[in-house]
């Protein structure tokens, strides 16, 4: 079982511009033709901030609100949020606050052994590494600038560094960095 | 001829701390195993910014300011300031201002069909970006997040996206990505 953040970025770290926009993501290739399909197989249990959620609220389920699409994930989902939020007819969402380590331990039973996947951002993924529940990360580097934007992982991680595992090409539009977290004396 | 953006930079985007730190750097790897031997052998001619020049100074020149160091470049170098600065015995360096086109046909001309690498900040070279004089960029992404700091390139280029023409993995500190710069309509 791994906590993992797995993610698109900008070349200059950006997840989405400063107005959650992805506009500059979906040109630069196929999700199929990255590490995502083997990736999600293994996710038993998925958690998100409240802006993730939003998004997806946004622009996935309720493109035309008169035909809600279905959740696109099989598995149960955490949605970190202070404020009241819509729920997704037939999806297991559980709506929480508040600390991520007690969060994290529902996590895990729910998962059943399969990997915790955050989805961002990078805030609350912060949060996970304050605590020393952030194991690997997986970045797909998109091939543009951004200039300014939400922050991929707003932490220092630098003393002792990341591991980068591989690197690799997938078309123009994106580069494939996997790492490990390291663990920090505890 | 080529006009190249050559920098490292943190995982999420920051060429050097708030502070102008690269200590999280120098930890990642050894430049010798990257492709900075090949690389600066093709270039002809060097610009940065004044505070570049100014960590240049601190770090590599003065550390013993009784032994000062030599510059390590035998290229034409142009740094940029609206600030007197001072100079290093020995090398070559022009002092200029203002803006960045009439100083890069100064540059091609001492390069003599070389490449002109541009060293940094990342303002400086979005200057060059602004008025179409970027051809490549080359990043080694060092396994590290800072959280903050200076920007590696704070621009929108986004449409048409950059061209990733490769990327690769050196050891576990770096992984060294490879950009064309697109055209624009001009």
């Amino acid at each position: 079982m791994k906590t993992q953040y797995y993610t698109a970025s900008s070349v200059d770290g950006f997840i989405a511009t400063a107005t959650d926009s992805l506009d500059w993501l979906f040109q630069l290739g196929d999700v199929k033709d990255t590490g995502y399909p083997e990736f999600i197989k293994d996710v038993g249990a998925l958690a998100m901030g409240a802006n993730t959620y939003q998004w997806m609220l946004r622009h996935v389920i309720n493109v035309d609100p008169s035909k809600p699409a279905a959740w696109p994930y099989q598995q149960p989902t955490w949605v970190f949020s202070t404020r009241p939020q819509e729920s997704v007819p037939g999806a297991e969402i559980h709506f929480v606050s508040g600390d991520v380590a007690p969060v994290h331990e529902q996590m895990v039973n729910a998962a059943k052994g399969s990997n915790i996947w955050l989805v961002g951002g990078g805030d609350l993924v912060g949060q996970f590494y304050d605590v020393g529940l952030l194991d690997e990360i997986t970045v797909q580097v998109g091939s543009v600038t951004l200039g300014s934007g939400k922050p991929l992982l707003p932490r220092l991680i630098a003393f002792p560094p990341l591991i980068l595992v591989s690197a690799r090409a997938i078309g123009s539009g994106f580069a494939e960095l996997k790492y490990i977290v390291p663990r920090t004396a505890d």
